[in-house]
């Protein structure tokens, strides 16, 4: 390769010059250059209050690894190395790595659940692929052509709609949860210390989702007087439905037909499906087919037999749509083994039916104590945000514990909190506080009475 | 199944009582419910402006739609139609639908690029198997339990990183587009009628990454007097490397590990790259393996040879990083046909390297006349916008063209001031204004001369 070309000139546009285009954004003072003004402002960035307990921890580990299995150059040598093989050619579609294959459990199930791993993800986005599933007869399969969505009942206009006619609508892209109502049943009624993160929450996933505005859609079929509730219904063979309140359908409910920008999944209600930000799962109707304006709710089989909350008096919360303030980490966690004196990173997922998260306390005694975990860059309404907080496991047994607080004030209970309220036999809205305990042979396990 | 279980009382806890939960989000007035209110409110919602020149469109439509291929039932009944078939039960990894198979083109590259099908997409989340690709050598296969990071050179602790330190540190997770510099050269060096938005621009994307701040490992490391630069090498085949002013690798510079929740896949970087949010995807270096702090640019090849952007003068701008604010119009786009006096949602993406896409105007008269698009609700800086705006085709020609501004004032050039600018040789950044012919006949071209 010839390193400059005819025509090229170096100095034409140095690098200052380049760097004056980028003066919107806030520059280090040149001091960073310095050891001391690098410490001062990795800090900075990092969080001033981490380097007074958090030293060299790349060091310890450093003294520790292997040398490299191939050496390095030490000079600023390039070009290419005769001795490393050329790697493997573009593809119309790009695989996982053969040393990360993360996947859902259980499988198989027509009527039933299958997790997200959660313990294998860092951000706050779940793979397309990966987001939970939970079906009430199946997945069916949907010509896109043959589709259509009925808007009837008390409406003005009875109206049909192509899949077509939805992608013409003014669509609108936003990021929100999903997070099954029965999520975190196991590891309240049957809490074993072997619970990984994806059995004890596994029936929550996090989405950017494009569609459109249901208010659009009803303001062109146009609502009579009377109108309370609507009706939706699914296209799979149980013809699932919920009624849903008018007030939710006119605030931000959505006909969502794209997931992380692409067509939605035959298994996430292809080719359309109702999105009700914040709200229970299983109100999402999959394969939505039909919309009915009522003047009260259906009673439903899924919103009497299934989906209310047998509380303590014998009693039962119906139509209990929003999911709750809650939060849990994801790392470390069973079956994870620390090592003694090391510093971790504890991570973790926050998310709220009710709005934005506002912080997330994080305890490493039980609950004894807390300390505020930083939150992701953007925190988004209704969406899972991801909080990290830094710690050192000294070697004496602790309990990692996560406490998330949502922008009106709402924050999770305590299990005893929780359990005295609820009772041991409630079905759905598991919200209370979680726990994994450090042994001390450093292994993470479930905490059962957290 | 029984539609009551003991202990459920329904009217335990209505709908109302519930909805008090939920006050902290805004209600629309009861009035909604009426006709009149729905359209209001839900014109409110969508835009106002619509209402008026964009009445019934849905009812256009729905006149002209077949009957369903299965009929719906007409009262609000539920439970299992005998009728439909169970579904396909849950997987391990859920599959896209056989009616949606996007793919990457070219394929089989071992140095060159591969194209994201932009058309395909609706959200601005790019699905990870189908972000742009483009490789120097191949992908190279790295063990994680091997890899090793370098940092070193003007540093006062020159330092070895395995992957799980690198995990070990605070990290974030923050969504940014990664597009290359010679993005769209095709449709300005070779024009053609039926290139595609793939074609046109396949070489940005968009994701959520989680990794560490450059800063908090230089930190780690002390950089010495004079450092001014850091070089940045590959683990491929070429040990590809570009030179990074160090104010960058201060600001906002990343080294990833996950991208839209999950690990980097190989052919992104696996298992950890350099993340220069905004900056031209080249110094965003996969399989990074070792940071150099140097007191000059390398001056590597692909910083001489390449990646300078030739100038009518002779001269080249060199360093050129910044990826300049840009647009494109997804749909409708090469190969679609128009139906006359159809209304279409015009939909693309906007973004900007140096912050947030402050607007995004649209022409649908080749740039005689402009509108406001609307943007998608959260504007994240350094990431693709989608925005949309709706539309009806006449049956005259039309040239639709979009025009992105971002917040620090910038704006996309008309394609014969880019050309007067920088030539028609140059090699890199073209950001100029794109256009979308639509023909008699209502097919949708690629404007040469836009």
């Amino acid at each position: 390769m010839t390193p400059q070309e005819p025509g090229l000139d170096p100095v034409q546009e140095p690098a200052a010059a380049n760097l004056d285009a980028t003066q919107a954004e806030p520059a280090p003072d040149s001091s960073v250059i310095t050891r001391r003004g690098l410490l001062a402002s990795g800090a900075a960035v990092a969080g001033a209050a981490l380097l007074g307990t958090w030293p060299n921890i790349i060091q310890a580990q450093a003294n520790q690894a292997p040398a490299p299995a191939q050496g390095v150059a030490g000079s600023a040598g390039t070009g290419t190395s005769p001795g490393r093989p050329i790697g493997a050619p573009t593809s119309a579609i790009s695989a996982r790595s053969n040393f990360e294959q993360p996947a859902r459990t259980p499988t198989g199930q027509v009527t039933g659940s299958s997790f997200t791993p959660l313990q294998e993800f860092t951000g706050s986005i779940t793979p397309t692929d990966l987001h939970f599933e939970r079906h009430h007869s199946g997945v069916p399969t949907i010509d896109p052509a043959e589709y259509r969505l009925l808007v009837h009942g008390l409406v003005e206009r009875p109206t049909m709609l192509t899949l077509a006619d939805l992608k013409r609508l003014p669509s609108v892209t936003r990021i929100h949860f999903l997070e099954c109502a029965g999520n975190g049943r196991t590891a309240y009624r049957a809490p074993k210390r072997d619970l990984t993160p994806q059995l004890v929450d596994g029936q929550t996933s996090n989405a950017e989702w494009t569609g459109v505005l249901l208010s659009t859609v009803l303001a062109e079929a146009g609502a009579k007087a009377g109108v309370t509730w609507l009706l939706a219904e699914g296209g799979d063979a149980a013809l699932l439905s919920r009624s849903i309140p008018i007030e939710k359908a006119m605030d931000d409910a959505l006909l969502v037909y794209a997931q992380n920008g692409e067509a939605l999944r035959p298994a996430a209600g292809y080719p359309v499906r109702l999105l009700l930000p914040g709200w229970e799962g299983n109100t999402n109707v999959k394969w939505i087919r039909r919309l009915e304006l009522i003047s009260q709710p259906n009673m439903s089989r899924d919103e009497t037999s299934k989906y209310t909350d047998p509380l303590p008096n014998g009693t039962a919360r119906q139509f209990s749509f929003v999911m709750d303030v809650k939060s849990l980490i994801t790392s470390p966690a069973h079956p994870v083994r620390l090592n003694r004196n090391e510093w971790v990173q504890i991570s973790g997922l926050a998310w709220s039916g009710r709005g934005k998260i506002a912080r997330v306390d994080v305890s490493t005694d039980g609950g004894k104590t807390w300390t505020a975990a930083a939150l992701q860059d953007t925190v988004l309404p209704k969406a899972h945000t991801r909080f990290t907080h830094m710690w050192r496991w000294t070697g004496e047994p602790a309990v990692l514990m996560s406490r998330a607080t949502d922008e009106t004030g709402a924050t999770q209970p305590t299990l005893a909190a929780f359990r005295a309220k609820r009772g041991q036999g409630t079905d759905y809205h598991f919200n209370h506080i979680r726990g994994w305990a450090v042994e001390r042979d450093g292994l993470v396990v479930y905490q059962v009475d957290a």
